[in-house]
């Protein structure tokens, strides 16, 4: 039964596995104490610290574990915009980081580090900050300079990730760093999808990463502070891990994420190619085995487990659903699951199409054959999905063309249904005609004019329509 | 090796150990996904929820897992400060909680759930809040009524701890609880030394735990939140565990988390009966065989495993290594250990003897052999202690009285030896006549009133000295 969603949690390494067992009987005590028990968990903490330091790039006092990449990034960026308030409130971070990064940008603007208010009646503490959210191409990347045009001279942090969670392509950190560095800036590197195939590059000052990501044990984030950046943690002090993440120690589980990232480092290389041979193949058959499907994230420069594309006129919950049927284990960044209404932001940045998204990413030991038998379900699994929803088959349409505008209603519809009644009018459209598509469905903002996009048709522009949604204006033009 | 340290991180539960280890195979993917491996997390969590919940005496929804017990506080006490902004910025805490409370607690007050500016130039970010310390008796209990005492109109949350850490003493929580609840304000308990013995009784508003505290793993901790409790959780949103514990759940420690809490409450009547018979005999037996010990903490109301006791003239550093070395881990809350040079806060809130204080806090499965070694090894350790320093045995002076008052020079001698030189001219002091120690250690406070407790001397009050220090005199009354 393949696994194929790595860049949400990794199985457990064989080595983090044993790791964990083995320092569950050694590692448990408090590593403050000056008995035996104390003074062994302290050596174990120490030893895993040397070992994850290495690996990361940094000295081991420049290194804390936290109870996980979402704490390491939360309490990463509070602690940088903390210590730099007099430099001033404005932050940069990319338009696809992970939520995690974001959310902490949103609380940063609403309220200087707290959360918005909300009905409970709690009140902001403070003057909000400045957020700038850099963009990104197509392809999910930001542009060269494109960081050392956000600086200002009141930033105090700037936020970049090594690769995207959702696309997989590969940000140019080092040289955003190199553009920080020179305006006296730091930035956060949120690498939680990189950390296992290498360290990142260039001048960064702080670095966020999870464990459980490249197939260490939960509950264990990395935050790094290089020396010389200015870091204040938020919150209640604490005496441990250098007064930045509070909280007895997990020893046994920080043990196995040294070894774990030492072991998984170790495979990188072989593996990492190995990977993207198959992921290649993912990239190159699904356009010709499934009709209307868009490759997205950039096709060089990315991780090399993963790969992400889109289906017209599916619900990508309903796919993912018919996938698991079929025996594999894939996500989605798509807006057509029951956990949000709105599309992913990352393929919202990059302008792409959002619906029927479906995520791929090879954990380490994917076999060429789980590829193979992933590339022969996914053809039905697709076909199902848009029979159940009526979705149209190309020239379908025998109708005469209507005369003037055609207004497709799909007020109350959700994605990918205002895509799918676009597409069954439009070849009743004449060459030059226009649709109106009424829609009160998020996701149509982006995937109207993805769908043009792909069709190579004229995305006209919105306006708003009566009965409360939004009127998405489409010109044949061929 | 006996390790009577439980109070500090308990070894981990053999039924721990077993959950974990199953869990490990089944829990490690994401539970917020649809796929088969996310199903499955999904519903060991629930089940962990479940079990726990029943276990703390709340409703599955009520109670979130964080990552560990420090957090739990920390993040319960600035979501129930945040909620109340409106009711007002006071809190009352007892003078005796952990130093999680505390620390939060300091943060509150010093800049309204900001930790205060440091040299690095930060400042606060708002106004600070208003915190109360309620004091205890000499046992380190609350009194009754203490708490409603303290309530204003103002109050946003009040914070007790189910039993202390250091001494035992427990808590009247339900007491408590029911003089917030008629104030209408919420009640947080930290029970984190009790809950594996018993759910804490009374209508509580908030409760925060620690899996390692009683076996389970570490990197786990409770927060239950009773509907009908205002919450508004600080720092940046994310929508794990009811928005209230931000990052990926460390499913197989949640898991090992329920079923030792299980293991340990199934076994709890019939240990705690054992243990507390092990504890009486400690208390009974170490003022019988070492001079000059005070047993501190309410001798009834008591975690049935933890007992405390302090030796005058003993570094407590010295002693916790002399008895490392004779092979039993234990710990102490004394001034004399390296890691802090104030005198445990606990104590000192009690007004006894801080020097040489040592606590013991037996595990389960701690046998009466063990127990015995313990007494046979204490009397010695402590004694070659005392002859390191110096410290004087009754009687020993042989010159003249002085005439006036005694003035002893300490000033940059560190515990235990302002005690150690106030004892050893004490007998050449007319009864009547006054003893002066010129002290800038900061246990000395403490400690040379305790002495006189103990001895039955009048401790006549304390001036500022020339040099720095502080003078603290005696009268010899018998």
């Amino acid at each position: 039964m393949p696994y194929f969603d790595a860049a949400s949690s990794a199985p457990l390494h064989p080595i983090a596995r044993q790791a964990l067992l083995a320092a569950l009987d050694e590692g448990w005590a408090d590593p403050a104490r000056l008995y035996r028990e104390g003074r062994r968990a302290r050596l174990l903490l120490d030893a895993a610290r040397e070992t994850t330091a290495e690996l990361v790039g940094c000295r081991p006092d420049e290194l804390v574990f936290t109870p996980s990449g979402t704490r390491a990034v939360h309490d990463g960026i509070a602690g940088a915009l903390k210590a730099r308030r007099r430099a001033g409130r404005h932050l940069v971070v990319s338009s696809v980081e992970h939520s995690a990064v974001l959310h902490s940008a949103e609380a940063h603007g609403a309220a200087g580090g707290d959360r918005a208010a909300g009905s409970d009646g709690a009140v902001a503490g403070d003057a909000g900050g400045d957020v700038t959210y850099v963009p990104v191409d197509r392809g999910g990347r930001v542009a060269p300079g494109a960081y050392a045009a956000a600086l200002r001279a009141d930033t105090a942090l700037a936020c970049l990730q090594s690769a995207n969670h959702e696309v997989g392509t590969e940000q140019p950190v080092a040289e955003a760093a190199e553009e920080c560095r020179a305006a006296g800036v730091p930035l956060l590197v949120d690498a939680a999808q990189s950390l296992g195939w290498g360290p990142v590059a260039g001048p960064w000052s702080l670095l966020a990463a999870s464990a459980h990501k490249w197939g260490g044990p939960p509950g264990v984030g990395l935050l790094a502070v290089r020396k010389g950046t200015r870091f204040a943690p938020a919150g209640p002090a604490d005496e441990r891990e250098a007064g930045r993440a509070p909280g007895f120690e997990n020893i046994p589980a920080i043990v196995a994420t040294a070894a774990s990232l030492r072991a998984v480092r170790a495979e990188a290389a072989a593996e990492g190619a190995r990977l993207r041979a198959l992921v290649d193949r993912i990239r190159a058959r699904v356009p010709e085995t499934v009709p209307d499907v868009e490759v997205v994230g950039d096709p060089e420069r990315r991780l090399p487990h993963l790969v992400t594309f889109s289906c017209l006129y599916v619900d990508g919950e309903a796919l993912l659903h018919a996938l698991d049927r079929a025996g594999f284990s894939v996500s989605s960044g798509s807006s057509c699951t029951s956990s949000t209404l709105t599309p992913s932001h990352v393929l919202g940045a990059m302008g792409v199409l959002s619906e029927g998204n479906v995520r791929v990413s090879l954990p380490p030991g994917t076999s060429a054959d789980e590829v193979e038998g992933f590339l022969r379900a996914l053809p039905d699994a697709v076909a199902g999905v848009r029979a159940e929803l009526g979705a149209p088959a190309r020239g379908a349409a025998e109708e005469a063309p209507a005369a003037g505008e055609t207004v497709v209603d799909a007020l109350g519809r959700r994605c990918p249904v205002p895509v799918i009644e676009l597409a069954k009018v439009f070849d009743r459209v004449p060459v030059g005609g226009t649709v109106l598509v009424l829609s009160d469905d998020e996701a149509a903002r982006l995937d109207i004019p993805a769908w043009c996009e792909m069709r190579g048709q004229e995305y006209v522009g919105e306006e708003p329509a009566a009965g409360g949604g939004t009127g998405y204006r489409v010109r044949r033009t061929s």
